[in-house]
């Protein structure tokens, strides 16, 4: 599954085409909600998360730019879906946004550190090194904890909310795969006997779950 | 006019809160511009230069914060005028935008590097690390550049945009000074000779019709 000219593979140029993409539209999407923050510290932090995902973005840009290909013709493919994505998960208060910044980053990461052992070694490195926690998580449990013990109905809603992403997150995740039999196969053979797709979805679940309880959403 | 405490002077944190806005004010505006960027390329681009504002922003906050000055504090007095500046100079274009980041990342500059060398060393060395150009330049420059040669009414229509920039700017630094008699008499006290509020003026148009003319608009 190598290229003939022994740069990346042509599934690892996909796997990083859609994560440089998803960073650079979580930048997009957390620069937006940082407008609605109560405050301007919540702004700063909030615009602060939305600068590390282009650090991230910056480190797939390189690490696809040393073999020779451009980090905008490796996110083209993907563009539509992940902005579908978001699309269909627009956060309507500033709590909202912070759930899905804490819960969506989370499942990236997921993902990602599973595949990170079916790549080359160098790609492995660069994803869990992607994917290292920025420090901001912190902050999102501490707001939304404060928000949901001053107001109960207020969890509720966002342990819907925190639910209805994992579901639309799957649902465009699954689509990305199914149209592509290379990625499907990638897939497969590197879960081996952990189930293929559904058995990363079920371990993203899991993982899903313990994060709406850190939130104190579960 | 060093404050009681020996931490940094009352204007020194007001010249950094407005530096921290402006920084913050910046990623915004950038980022919301990226979004009309014609390619996905462009787009990453804009997006990293928004990034980068945050990185600028985080060192100003790190250094007052050693003060014990909380960033949110210092840049609160200065939210509505320089949302003011942002507000009569929105971009109407993708080259619209780049001019103005270009440009406006250069009036900071000028102005904050008359100030570094009048407040104390500390202070003066964190300045100058903020306002160090992040490479970026050059990718403005190229874009403007092509853009104008591939319509000259173009040019014409952005070297107008250019100079309505360092008005709009200039006015809206007065209006700063001027509601504030202690960053007046700072201003008067560290040009000396070269002419006060009006001297630093001076200085910022020359430095900004030497811009003008990078990007082939003057």
């Amino acid at each position: 599954m190598t290229s003939d000219a022994g740069g990346p593979s042509s599934v690892t140029v996909e796997l990083l085409g859609v994560l440089a993409y998803g960073e650079l539209s979580a930048f997009d999407r957390l620069a937006e909600d940082a407008r609605a923050a109560p405050t301007l510290a919540g702004r700063a932090q909030l615009s602060t998360m939305a600068a590390a995902e282009i650090g991230h973005f910056r480190l797939i840009e390189d690490h696809l730019g040393g073999a020779g290909v451009a980090v905008a013709d490796a996110m083209a493919p993907f563009v539509s879906l992940v902005d579908s994505y978001h699309a269909s998960t627009a956060p309507r208060s500033w709590l909202e946004s912070l759930v899905k910044a804490y819960l969506g980053d989370g499942l990236g990461a997921d993902f990602y550190r599973e595949v990170a052992g079916w790549v080359d070694p160098a790609t492995g490195e660069l994803v869990r090194k992607v994917l290292a926690d920025t420090g901001h998580s912190a902050f999102a449990e501490r707001e939304v904890r404060a928000g949901c013990a001053a107001n109960p109905a207020q969890r509720d809603r966002l342990a819907l909310w925190g639910r209805r992403l994992l579901g639309e997150a799957v649902t465009h995740a699954q689509r990305v795969v199914a149209e592509r039999d290379d990625l499907a196969e990638f897939i497969v053979l590197g879960s081996g006997e952990r189930g293929g797709v559904a058995g990363l979805i079920k371990t993203v679940q899991v993982a899903h779950g313990r994060r709406m309880g850190r939130l104190g959403l579960s």
